[in-house]
């Protein structure tokens, strides 16, 4: 069941988990959710997985076939759950943490009839708080995703053709990611966040509103896929932002690059340059103890400063947010916003994204993912920040 | 708010959804999970469609900004909806559906705290069961994934090159998909079912277990995307099966093609072969009116009569289904299980695929789409259905 590869790194986030439910008079957590099994087990199968307060895990499995380990307990029903605590001679919870957040209700209220817990609590939340703080192996694994991601991003100037959509860009960049490992699949958190593999913007695209939670938005390729990249050719003159998925493993890397089809009107190299000076002060201020209101603060006042507020983190809609957490999920905790209660802690990992959108050449600014460390944040995705010229 | 050109469909579909709420008495229906929203009002938004049993519905939406039209209603939080429905003197529903088995826990029990209704009922139960009959757009739509996806597959053999890896072969064809328009997105009903841009198998990694409920499985590219290819080398004397989205509009075709490095074993023809005379057996006697489950049993019993029950649907797991239908999901109703009280009806769009997995060679078999029609059923999937060699 558990590879020993990820063993000692499973066990030190039980161990997370189960001080905090020590703390709160929790005596189990019951986890469901695709995220939430990765996160706790190292794979993604069908069934729960089980974390009593003190001692050993428990994993019952649907699916697939012939997991072996121990405590592995093979069931068709989460009522047989039950029926084993029985059998066994195991406590039921009496606090019991369900994934509130995510869970579908009729699937809740089975698991409150097969549990009959006296109290409940949120294993959604549990979960995103513990799930901010990466440990060790997970910080390993950014840094393999933000090397491959640097190596896509490298090879992209020569995907670029003369003549080409958005949507044309986007499949050669998408088939260079792949090659270089891409796994694909891109997971967010939250309703209807529908996106695939991540986002082009060319030209005045970039003003189009999303009906999504990313920073920017863009028409998409239909109503049916209603964010980024809408068949815009490239034509001279036209910032291109692209914002693709850093997904070389389950850990998301975050990371977007201004291209250009030759030169651009010299407003949105201004704009560009103040997000490279808003990263540059928020490098330089971040350290554990800063609030993630004051990041966003930050980058609001040196925005507002240089004249550059209607642009700032798009225009006909504007992001009320500069920055995420990453992890298993794009969008996970904290939140960079202007009343964010977060402060930054060692072991956060980050994407901070101050951009504008220029009416007339598009999107420009910059994408990166740093580590908060003991001292400071440290920077994780690399490649070259200017604005690249394709032609 | 809603483009003129699906304006009709969607009257069509408010239509079928208030007959049925009003035969249960019902008086309302909250949808706002992507795929009802886009089944209902042509595009995905965050927000809410209230259809009522009668009248025309009502749009709330949170994002995108600028949407225009009658009855469209922008909100920040559910909580509002109640205040416009007092404002506008509006009867809340006594008797709610809701999308029981799609929304959060939480999210529903907030809804609920909105419209207090006297009596709740499962609005996904509801929209699955109207959106097994497709309408003429919808059927439209699918007929145009169809055709692109006969053409990605009428590509494949040119991209193998000796050497590659399952994966490889993957990405060449995920290209050539995007390259005719495939939306990428692949959208899925129920929990933990991370699929992209489907599969495929070659060889041994056929029989690997997978814990999604997809007809076959394989090991994936790792545990945290336990599905299809899982980087084997592709050798003569492997049957590779391909088994990728028809996403090619928001409808998804299903179709499933074999392949083969050089010549296979004589095993895997002769059950290639079953697997034409099921579905030849299943179109004849198809027509509306007919059981699904009779489909298992035909497809089933014949793999039985050639004594290749034990490779039916897999080996070491067997998927107890033959079929599924096929919509904005690719696991929409009806089944095609042993157990399924389902009957064939006209305007039922599904895909059958009898499969058959030899040790030593890999997955055989064939998958269609097709349309219920009102005299039996068209295959609207239409690549060569031998095993093709590579080589």
């Amino acid at each position: 069941m558990i590879q020993d590869e990820c063993a000692d790194d499973l066990k030190l986030k039980w161990e997370r988990l189960q001080q905090i439910m020590q703390k709160t008079f929790t005596d189990g957590c019951l986890l469901s959710v695709d995220v939430n099994l990765y996160y706790t087990t190292g794979r993604i199968y069908n069934g729960y997985f089980y974390l009593p307060a003190e001692g050993a895990p428990w994993f019952f499995v649907k699916r697939p076939d012939g997991l072996l380990g121990e405590q592995v307990e093979y069931i068709r029903k989460p009522e047989q759950i039950a029926e084993i605590f029985a059998a066994k001679g195991l406590k039921m919870p009496e606090k019991l943490l369900l994934e509130a957040d995510e869970l579908p209700y009729n699937e809740y209220v089975r698991l409150l009839t097969v549990f009959k817990p006296r109290e409940t609590g949120n294993a959604t939340a549990l979960m995103r708080s513990v799930r901010m703080l990466k440990t060790p192996w997970e910080i390993g694994q950014f840094r393999i995703s933000a090397l491959r991601h640097d190596q896509t991003y490298a090879g992209i100037p020569a995907l670029y053709r003369p003549g080409m959509t958005d949507l044309e860009f986007q499949y050669e960049i998408e088939h260079l990611m792949r090659r270089n490992g891409s796994i694909g699949l891109f997971r967010t958190f939250g309703a209807n966040m529908d996106i695939f593999q991540g986002s082009i913007l060319a030209g005045d695209n970039a003003e189009t509103p999303s009906p999504f939670d990313f920073a920017l938005g863009g028409g998409g390729s239909g109503p049916f896929a209603p964010i980024g990249a809408n068949g815009t050719k490239l034509e001279e003159g036209m910032a291109v932002m692209v914002d693709m998925a850093g997904n070389y493993t389950a850990y998301l890397t975050d990371m977007t690059r201004t291209f250009s089809i030759g030169k651009l009107p010299e407003p949105a190299y201004r704009a560009h340059q103040v997000s490279l000076d808003i990263q540059q002060e928020a490098e330089r201020i971040s350290r554990p103890g800063t609030p993630c209101a004051d990041l966003y603060k930050l980058a609001a006042g040196m925005a507002d400063k240089a004249g550059l507020s209607p642009y700032f983190m798009g225009t006909r809609q504007q992001a009320k947010f500069v920055g995420h957490g990453i992890g298993i999920q794009i969008n996970e905790l904290p939140v960079f916003t202007p009343r964010s209660t977060d402060v930054l802690q060692a072991g956060m990992v980050f994407a901070l994204e101050p951009k504008f959108v220029i009416p007339g050449s598009g999107a420009v600014g910059i994408e990166n993912s740093f580590l908060v460390t003991d001292t400071g944040i440290e920077k994780i995705t690399r490649a070259k920040e200017d604005i690249i010229n394709l032609l």
